[in-house]
């Protein structure tokens, strides 16, 4: 396939300086309408070593206002990077709506770059290739448009560059042993590129080849590429603004009575435990969970676990139980609010990426990513298109996570209607407590149906067999908190077992 | 001085629990009031070797509202860390306003443990303490409560914890060849210990001594002095409201008739390049900037250029010409706007330090942390005890920066006021350049000469021999670019050259 490109294209300096400068004004007008139309956009630099990447980026954003790109440079992972799901930092680098993130190489290192250079398990690419299309496709779902260059050159060509650059001092470093070898096999390593581009040439995140042999060729055909691009988009959205259908109101009750008698109401909340069985239980448990949590910390397993439920259910007496005895170096409690300026201009798991733990550590979130189809949802923060989407979207990230070697934990905290009034009562008339009650929490309750429906359907959507939910018995607080360690040391035992086992 | 400590105060199990309780319930609700007050935290927890910071820390946040607090382990610098200046990783740590951020280790590592693990430099000593107080002072100055626990344990207790951790399989890997070796040498590193405790206990950033052998003890008196301190400051805040006398409003006319007729007005704007020089020149400096590029990138030189100047006066041009021929994975512009919500709760230098380069890379800023001697003194969106103190504060930040290795430029474009108005106006007219000449940039120059008495003050107080201000003479772009350029690529050489010399 790339063999095929014709790489003899060339333009003559005049007709390129003459269109550049033409092409530059049109870009920097068009990077002023995207931000206006807050429209978030990725551009992927890939293609073969000496390409001229580096030149092309920098050709590009000559014509950009540097307050609204962004540059990354994605070399080999970092120790630190390793240490979390490869998508992880490219996650974290997602553009903010209006934005512009250029990369310089990218998620596509891991199948071939990566893979050549041995990093890359062959066993492990089907896993990569999904992920990387899940990855695009809930950003361009979430309104990313994303831009994938290839810059291609032949064997002979890159070779010759090669020479030219190590027979400098000055530029010779720039040359790897890898490099070197990549050109060596050429074919094998154009191979990789070409599965690359086969397995991921999208409608969401479509391919374009740079014929490379000609930098300015090149660089109009880039500036060209991302004009009509983004123009197009920009079209494509006035008219569906334009043509947009009335959002149709929620109608939860009449589409989800599949959900009405779901989960939750076979739940047993009679279940108790004594006041003498709660204090044994919790110290051998807490006991168990220091020792457990130095494990992973060892065997590098990274631990997320999750925590819904009704309001005043016990999420914070739970999680204090939980990490009472553990080193705060380790763990780390991450409370989900409303989403701050930054976080509402990003894709909405874009802030529960950035706080996902690394290797051998733990992270507790007070409210998670499921209020997307709970909150938002039921509250209309979100279209019905997006909540709906959204259980696979977090079933995707979940995955992800598994993959990576988490060990992910979910739990709802389960109370009845009386329980919590009994509870906002007695929150009400401490003094010590009235802070933590809020009219917002009355109107919550007052949706409790609606909220009771919408758990139901979220429970058996993301129950997976790699993350799967537990539901609390939470009327007896005892019980319930004894129930969150153990399912937590079983789940840390299981893994770390698995772990050894695999040596 | 430590070996006076009494380390036999103990408290026993009932009374303990009882008072921490009871304190747990006070420390929340002072939380929440610390928050309502705006007010940043600091704390801190250095201390001997298994002295029980962890555990400290523990017992500390579980009595505060996660929504409220982080913690971070200062570990061992990593590589990605020691390409950066050694405050940088804890500047962008600092608290925003109403947070509070808890440090397991600190700065002080460069005075201690790294010292004694000989990670620090005898002859840098100094050098971090000044850096270390200043630090404290700016962020003390900016309003954030530091609060500083020694937690202290003696050699006997010490080694006895260390043996109960080694006998275990499970907890001997959390003590390391180095922890023994302090164990061993005891009185060298405590030594160590006491001279950074003379030289750190200010005013503004107290240390308060742990006996740490009895925990117990410890988590009440680290609660207590917490406790006791949160509410002294928030009591002081509140009178200090009460009593505010008046702002005084900007008298900067009278005041500073010394800075009138200032280094501007000395400028030669006449001089000029023409068309066939500059050409010339300009190709032959881009040539060298690049190769000069990739020399800072092989020597691990960061470079930091800050342009500054009159509206229209041709900052964007400039940093164009500087940055067309050099690799975007080595560069970075950091466009400066208004502070955005993030930014705005925090000490106005944090988001430059979020940009300060790494080794080896160029961060250029247009528009710089003097704002807060020019906008924001002239706008009022400082007081003047601010600014005032604004200008010590930016040279310690730079010749922090300088210590590390960096080479610092700071532009100054001048160009006189009938040039700028013929720019305006051009701007104007010019469908492609409209979006570029704002009402705010007519406000501005109305105020112009207020603008050229503050920088005329600015280009006194922070020229200094480690970053000195070049002022361009800017009514002719081309003689601009060139000077611009040639300062870049002279400072560069210098440096390189002192760099190679050193070895």
């Amino acid at each position: 396939m790339l063999d095929k490109i014709d790489l003899s294209k060339k333009v003559d300096k005049k007709t390129y300086e003459e269109k550049r400068d033409a092409l530059q004004i049109k870009l920097g007008a068009l990077q002023r309408e995207c931000k206006a139309a807050e429209m978030p956009v990725m551009i992927v630099f890939e293609g073969m070593g000496a390409a001229g990447k580096g030149v092309q980026i920098n050709h590009l954003i000559q014509a950009l206002d540097p307050r609204g790109f962004d540059v990354y440079a994605c070399n080999r992972a970092t120790e630190e990077e390793q240490m979390r799901p490869f998508l992880w930092r490219f996650w974290t680098k997602t553009p903010a709506k209006g934005r512009i993130a250029i990369f310089d190489r990218s998620w596509y290192r891991i199948v071939q770059v990566d893979r050549f250079d041995g990093l890359t398990d062959e066993k492990d690419l089907p896993a990569a290739y999904q992920d990387i299309l899940s990855f695009e496709k809930q950003l361009s779902d979430d309104g990313t448009v994303i831009i994938k260059f290839f810059l291609y050159i032949d064997k002979k060509e890159q070779k010759k560059r090669f020479d030219h650059l190590t027979a400098s001092k000055e530029t010779s470093w720039r040359v790897t042993k890898e490099d070197l070898k990549r050109n060596e096999e050429f074919e094998r390593y154009l191979r990789m590129n070409e599965e690359m581009l086969e397995n991921t040439d999208t409608d969401y995140g479509p391919w374009t080849i740079i014929e490379s042999v000609d930098k300015r060729y090149a660089a109009l055909k880039i500036m060209t590429t991302v004009y009509d691009r983004l123009s197009r988009e920009l079209e494509m959205r006035k008219m569906q603004k334009d043509n947009a259908a009335p959002q149709i109101p929620p109608a939860a009750a009449k589409e989800n009575a599949l959900y009405k008698n779901g989960v939750l109401s076979g739940i047993d909340l009679s279940k108790k435990l004594s006041q003498t069985e709660y204090k044994h239980e919790m110290k051998q448990l807490q006991q168990r969970l220091e020792e457990l949590h130095s494990e992973i910390y060892r065997l590098r397993i990274p631990v997320v676990i999750g925590f819904e439920g009704w309001d005043a259910a016990g999420k914070g007496g739970a999680i204090r139980r939980l990490t009472s005895h553990l080193d705060p170096r380790g763990y780390r409690v991450n409370p989900t609010a409303a989403a701050n300026d930054i976080e509402k201009v990003h894709h909405y798991l874009w802030r529960f990426w950035n706080n996902m733990p690394k290797a051998g550590h733990i992270a507790i979130f007070d409210r998670t990513w499921y209020g997307r189809v709970m909150v938002e949802r039921i509250e209309g923060f979100c279209t019905e298109a997006e909540w709906k989407r959204a259980y696979q979207e977090i079933n995707e990230m979940e995955s992800h996570m598994y993959n990576a070697g988490t060990v992910i934990l979910k739990f709802w905290l389960h109370i009845d209607k009386d329980e919590q009034e009994r509870r906002f009562k007695e929150r009400q008339e401490n003094p010590d407590k009235q802070w933590k009650i809020t009219d917002e929490d009355w109107r919550n309750r007052a949706k409790w149906d609606q909220y009771e429906e919408a758990v139901n359907e979220m429970l058996v959507r993301t129950s997976t067999t790699y993350a799967p939910w537990t539901v609390v018995e939470g009327n007896d607080k005892h019980y319930a908190r004894v129930k969150v360690l153990k399912s937590v040391v079983d789940a840390m035992e299981k893994r770390i077992k698995e772990v050894k086992k695999k040596g």
